[in-house]
């Protein structure tokens, strides 16, 4: 098993995962503002969630991969610290309480800290290539979005995404339905963030 | 903090999680057979993980409350044990997928087991009281379902349920936000799983 | 590989960790109380985080071995019960300092929950079988000692090893160097932890 | 209770855990280079250890703390890349069996990942303060071992314990005895590990 073939076989849900009006509106502009500032707000718990999983899951790694989640994490740290000074300048306040849907997600990361590495690596690639390929989707962003599209589509980004499938893919070529499954979830639970802010607006 | 300020200051969360058409189908008889069915392999799969997540608990529990949670996971055996046997009367399969509500609220017994035990204990105590509350409201249960309902109302049951809320208070003592908000969340998950079964029915 | 290859292979280190003065002493009475009273305080402490440890292994353990396992951890509550009102007897104080070894012993249990299941299983049976063994060599035990050398002699016991022990032969079948260096590990600090009451008196 | 406390109140133990003949063996090139092969084979093993769990107690930090120790595993494993390259160009196998020292140890360190984070944080302090210490000893080092003093005392690593040490300083503010324990033990280890080394040769 591949990347590639997960990304082939679970096309539609793939598509789905990364293909959104929420995207689309920022894209064009039509995203109203306040809908934008709640998901930021869902994204950077999200985000603080990851950074503590993403350490467990380096606890777990064989010694070739502990650079790549060293970084990783590390790098983790950095976009919180981004979301931070965004916020701070938006007067956003970001201790927001969990929406369902990010409730979700989060604790999906946290369980999966007691699955094998193999599955853990798998979900991790899945959910940051989503997000890039989510966010390509919205290039070049309307102006009031822009740094936002920029900073989630830049190279250093996309290289750390690329060093991520090079590393799932020496763990899938063993894998198994387990993997698979975690794959099909994060490619949901992406779908379900961008919906959570956008639609029904009851973030 | 005590267990009956919870049960009061969040008394719509609470009755919402505990009263559901599901119940009422089983107490009157109008519940499908199917809808029983599937909303049953939904919660053998959950009753696997709270066996396992129960387990981490008891990892972190004072010594005072070590034969509480053992005797509490010996009795999670006991209860996967009596699902098959009743699965394998129905001819059912319980190894189904998760339903994404299943498998969020199993991912949050899973995510709890990073939290501080007095958080654990809490929300172990509120699904269980939940739980055999819910199955109240159902008694005597139709003919189809009365075996269940009797299963899940019983006296040992109860008592389990009565040592954990004694339990609970004492942690609740010295209890807070954390302990709050996992309160909250058991209740809108309890509230999800029986609507996961009736309703529309794509579980 | 089966239980009986890692006892045959490893037949000097595992005589090492069944048989010695120590357990000589509780046998013809020679034991000096105190040094009896010093070893029984950091067994308990040892008991103590085995209960903990164990629940860990649990919530790892495939479905066919969750009775097994949720049985060893109640007989564990059983046994600090036991061991509280032994204590109480004697007028001992078991909340003891850790001694060295036993630090040592105690800290790999819980290192051993980041290990597979399969290491964890089998570093359990052994650790059950040894002490069983070791307390056979010291039957019928010396008068003042004679409780405890039936205690932990019983058929009840002798049954759970057995019982551990055929789990732990499923395991091994496909096991390797991981299972086998769990076996060396737990057999040494057998070893030690006899040593540790009786030699120097240092504990 | 401040770092300076602890150093204090255990002048004795700290002093044992920073000075000891094979540092001073280190200094005045009296040390055997087969004595420091096999030390260095057994610090490896622990330096992997260190940087799964101390992935383990990021996890478990303050959003204050995430940037730190972020940092510190990184770190870690540019450590290890440096212990690679040193043992290829002396031709040394760094795939040793552990010693028990360094099994103790490091077991040690995966049991503290179910202490709170204050105690983790007082051991990881503590351990990377008594190995800065105790390479200052030997400084500038003998021929065959400077640029190894070197590495353990630079500016960058002396940085990096200094800020440990004030974070350190904010959990202890409201430590208590299980933080005294924690750095009592890891004293305790820092001298076995060098004793470990020199002395008898048994490593």
């Amino acid at each position: 098993m591949t990347a590639e073939d997960l990304l082939r076989d679970e096309a539609e849900l793939w598509h789905a995962a990364t293909h959104h009006p929420f995207l689309d509106g920022v894209r064009d502009g039509t995203l109203p503002a306040d809908a934008f500032a709640r998901w930021l707000c869902q994204d950077y718990r999200f985000a603080v969630a990851l950074t503590r999983a993403e350490a467990r899951y380096l606890a777990n790694a064989p010694r070739d991969d502990l650079e790549l989640l060293a970084n990783g994490v590390l790098a983790m740290v950095a976009e919180l610290e981004w979301f931070e000074r965004k916020a701070s300048e938006r007067k956003l306040v970001l201790d927001v309480p969990l929406h369902p849907t990010a409730r979700a997600y989060v604790d999906h990361l946290h369980a999966l800290t007691y699955q094998p590495y193999s599955v853990q690596l798998t979900a991790l690639w899945a959910l940051e290539r989503a997000y890039l390929e989510g966010w390509r989707t919205a290039l070049p962003g309307a102006p009031p979005f822009r740094e936002f599209v920029e900073h989630w589509t830049n190279e250093t980004y996309s290289a750390y995404v690329d060093a991520l499938e090079a590393a799932a893919n020496r763990v899938l070529a063993r894998g198994g339905e387990a993997e698979w499954e975690a794959f099909r979830w994060v490619a949901r639970y992406e779908r379900a963030f961008w919906e959570m802010a956008y639609g029904d607006g009851d973030v």
